[in-house]
């Protein structure tokens, strides 16, 4: 395992010290407004100081203060893993911080350093619900502890923080590597082979290994990896697929159980490929991806079938009503995709990206952010009950957004993603720059050669289809700004610097050339709703089509139904085609008419039908925005 | 609260002092072969005992020993609601014994009875997971605790002994009548003001109370149904629809919650609503029973839409791959259709109860009567993995017939179903018999006037839709045979005593005649295949036909794709009316040439198409007898 760039790392995520695609961090990409530039606002100004509130108020902050002063067990609060969410929430300050430079978020994130860390004992252990006198020993629960789940959110804490302020005097990094070098004692080669029942330590140790140029990590996390799907784990009543350990990662055909740790650990294992160029495991991702993509995602991008174990299902198991479809999950997905893109280059990555992200990322939090999603229905059947601002919801039981749950790991996964979502936008080669995700933003960078390129994106995406790049600044030199065309984009042109528009074909769209400052390059995206059919194997929803619009899914929702005096949306069939009126998408329907509420199994084909009537469709992530109401993604088709 | 009747009440698990239909009991009706009749046999000769040797392998029977040696909490085995599993051991204990008059199984019967009774304490109290040092203590959790579900099914097996050996000294009824008596002191009003989370002590005390004429019992099954609805259960993740605490049961529209929890809860109201005569209860249960039927019942008739918690899901939410269709919510579903059917005499009741034995409670058992399905799934996409027979299975987790699971309620559920089903086929009123259930059989009683009656049923039903009623004795005055006609039979006909053949419609069928011996009635109910289609709002089967004859659901099943050349089930779509063949009902179906694997959400609509080819399609219940397979019962059209 060696490390080739000596180039300082990015202000980002990840930094792998090699493959197709270099990230560009914080420093080199701002979002500055639009879309998300709205989303990272409200993080900023609303939901990093929702989550600190609802830390300190449930206690899970706390139980560190009360680990200092030796009063634990009594008193703990919160679940195992509680711990995890106080590291995610310093990873979202972290990025913030690296963003926006707030003082007083800063003055925030030592205090909370410095709390965690009282916390931290001697040797490194840092938990605060095992190895004190009356509670479990250490690495004693290793299927459902979470031990070194928490520590894996740590390093990524503390990697955010070097990463954004690599001179800090808080003492996170140092936190980190103590926990770090602890987990190699206990877990390193010749001493205890196990691994953790929620996967996570290893993406969390592969990073900070390669953010602190320490090799030892990376190869902890190789191990954890590869100790994967030889049954280490008790088996449980969900089977050892529930945690990845039913089949090597290299051996696996797909992703399966629960799709968190699933994402979470491919992620994981993709930094271990990269950095020990390990070919065989990296086609073993791809093909887990591809294979997963094809039958184990929501048209959403949302990934997760069952309640019970939040697992992926079997191949075609997508169940519209009962999508778990979990936030986190989603988070997890954008993880593994931009790992192998930056690997591969293949943008079939950021396609998924996108699509989670406007799907399933910005469906969680409410307008003011100070509630989320856990789960992602795609058909609600009944509406839901206001939620108390003030109430703590069981994880998925609510149809509405709520300000905080029992397991809360969502909002602060959330909060850590918008926070540096600058850093998903870009990448750079040796040739030029990659632009994968479009939104109002400045892109500066230098080619490894020393060529320096700073371009501005202007664009009301995913509102309006024209992406306008202008130079800033560039080289003599020709080089090659490269756009990703999104699959559904067929019919894409491009304009380059005034003369005439080209169509594009989805995938990448290529202009080398040698820039001048103010020339302008402007990709045309057809954003004309369409209707979606899915795979005849998909049975769940047959005979059912959704409307999309560029990288947006739409819904029916029952407040939209007045037009048609329907009262909800289970007897609604599509007629006809989507189209846009005053700057609305609407779906021709007709209400059927059925009266019987006997035996359901007699054919009620020849339900009369009423009238067709134009209704209005919503981005799916605006549900439910407007009050409790049902809503279906995908319509029977009439 | 009046008892009515004055006859000896019959020899079943329900008996009524009031209600349109008087239930025959076991010593009035015998089945005596055919299809229920082989299953009998099986139950009697193979389940019933490895029922006894798992009670006793687990230790949950030696439970009760530990209990009586005064070494509890240590070694205590089994789930909370173990003890359970011994009273329903017991209960299908004693109606076989009622049956069939097996003296070894009377000698089991009464050890079993005299380690359960060595265990109760001095007030009457008895459980073995509660009430000792270093246990909980009693009624600490209610919720959870099943303490009074105990119970209930201790009350059910001393009513299955009361009225099967009113005379015998074995205790059991001793038993039961002192925890009864306990339930009323700790449970009764002015006391404790609180219910079980987990209905079934309304229906164990309710029957206890007719089979012993103390209306006390009855009174206290009353109180616990009225107290159900007030929240006085915590609120858990799932809501308090969980355990039919959220709305009371004379309000609610609709069966919610636990699948099982519901049903028997339902049961007992109807008990209590009966004896107290109480018409607003009955009239809010039928509502409840036809909506539930209509909006949340399977094509089986199994019952409970979600894994997770055991539960119905909302209205049209009958997801065929997550079906759960709890053997035990089939059973609970029997029960309560039962008991409205007596009340009602409406027919309705007894189809539903003839879906779900064919479908439900005839598919849970292995031929050998020792393996069992917990869940009934509709769609099985992955083919199971043989079961070790000396394993315990988690209790929804396998593609096959498992030989026990951690909770165990479906063995001893389908072993007392089956011991006492001779009493689910008859009734009688003022004017004759009413033949609900075919087969094989012998019915003999005697009306209300005194008139004695005696009928022979000679059918192969469900194989062929002659059902043969030759009269043995009647009295000399004119009386009422009435047959049930399915609600599917349309074309049923009735040809009495050498007649012309008459058309009946769906409904009953009623002779009224004085009858001679030897008289010969004969009702055809038609058995051509036929394809059924679902009602446009169930979403997960839209586009989907199922075969069904007569009162059984088929399967297509992987293993009879052979001719067809494809490997499973999940890409064949039907194409043509299903037919019989050589005693095989066989389906039209070609097979999808679905080359993609990619994004799955590209209008795969054009696929090209395999040859026609007719496969065999096998009763629902026969599935996974061959081996592991993929099935479906529903079946998109092509």
């Amino acid at each position: 395992m060696t490390m080739t760039s000596t180039r300082p790392t990015p202000v980002a995520p990840v930094a792998p010290s090699r493959g197709a695609l270099r990230p560009l961090g914080l420093d080199e990409v701002q979002i500055v407004g639009g879309f998300w530039g709205e989303r990272q606002v409200v993080n900023a100004q609303a939901t990093i100081a929702h989550i600190g509130d609802r830390l300190e108020s449930e206690g899970w902050l706390p139980n560190f203060d009360r680990a200092a002063a030796g009063t634990l067990p009594e008193g703990r609060r919160g679940r195992e893993f509680a711990d995890s969410e106080i590291y995610k929430y310093l990873e979202a300050m972290a990025w913030e911080i690296g963003r926006s430079d707030d003082a007083a978020l800063e003055r925030r994130f030592r205090e909370v350093v410095a709390r965690v860390g009282a916390a931290q004992e001697a040797d490194g252990y840092l938990n605060t619900n095992f190895g004190r006198p009356g509670q479990q020993p250490r690495w004693s629960d290793l299927e459902w502890g979470h031990e070194l789940y928490c520590l894996g959110h740590l390093f990524q804490a503390a990697v955010a923080r070097v990463r954004t302020r690599p001179d800090a005097d808080d003492g996170l990094v140092g936190i980190a590597r103590r926990a770090a070098d602890l987990v190699c004692r206990e877990f390193g080669e010749g001493a205890r082979e196990a691994i953790c029942g929620h996967a996570e330590v290893e993406v969390g140790l592969a990073e900070l290994g390669r953010a602190l140029g320490e090799p030892r990590y990376l190869a902890q996390a190789r191990l954890f990896v590869d100790r994967h799907g030889h049954g280490l784990l008790h088996d449980i009543e969900w089977g050892r697929s529930y945690f990845q350990d039913d089949v090597p990662v290299r051996d696996a055909e797909v992703l399966r159980g629960h799709a968190v740790r699933a994402n979470y650990l491919s992620a994981g294992a993709a930094d271990v490929a990269v950095e020990s160029d390990d070919a065989e495991l990296l086609d073993a991702l791809a093909r887990q991806w591809r294979t997963t993509v094809a039958r184990r995602t929501y048209l959403t991008g949302g990934q997760g079938s069952h309640h019970q174990d939040e697992a992926f299902g079997a191949d075609w198991e997508l169940p519209p009503d009962r999508a778990y479809s979990e936030t986190c999950a989603g988070v997890g997905s954008i993880m593994f995709s931009w790992r192998m893109l930056l690997h591969s280059a293949d943008v079939r990555y950021a396609d998924l990206i996108e699509r989670t992200l406007f799907n399933v990322i910005a469906t969680s939090p409410s307008d003011d952010g100070r509630a989320f999603y856990y789960a992602n229905t795609l058909h609600q059947r009944v509406p839901g009950t206001p939620v108390d601002p003030d109430s703590t919801s069981p994880r998925a039981g609510s149809a509405l957004r709520a300000p905080w749950f029992e397991v809360s790991c969502c909002p602060p996964n959330v909060a850590r993603t918008l926070a540096s979502l600058g850093a998903y936008l870009a990448t750079a080669d040796a040739d030029g720059i990659q632009l994968h995700q479009y939104a109002p933003s400045r892109v500066a960078t230098t080619l490894d050669d020393g060529r320096e390129i700073a371009l501005r994106v202007e664009t009301d995406y995913p509102a309006a289809g024209l992406v306008r790049v202008v130079v800033e600044d560039s080289p003599d030199e020709a080089w090659t700004l490269s756009l990703r065309v999104p699959a559904w984009a067929e019919g894409a042109s491009i304009e380059v610097a005034g003369a005439q528009s080209q169509p594009v074909e989805p995938g990448v769209a290529r202009v080398h050339r040698a820039f001048r400052r103010g020339d302008v390059v402007e990709l045309r995206l057809p954003l004309a709703p369409r209707l979606t059919e899915p795979d005849a194997r998909i049975d769940a929803v047959r005979g059912c089509v959704a409307v999309e619009r560029g990288p947006e899914v739409f819904a029916l929702e029952s407040v939209d139904l007045e037009a048609l005096g329907a009262a909800d949306v289970s007897t609604v069939v599509a007629v006809g085609e989507p189209a846009e009126r005053d700057g609305a998408v609407v779906l021709p329907v007709r209400a059927l008419a059925i009266e019987s509420d006997d035996w359901p199994y007699d054919a009620h084909a020849d339900a009369a039908r009423g009238e067709i009537a134009e209704v209005r469709v919503v981005p799916y992530r605006a549900w439910a925005r407007r009050g409790p109401s049902t809503m279906r993604v995908w319509i029977p088709r009439g």
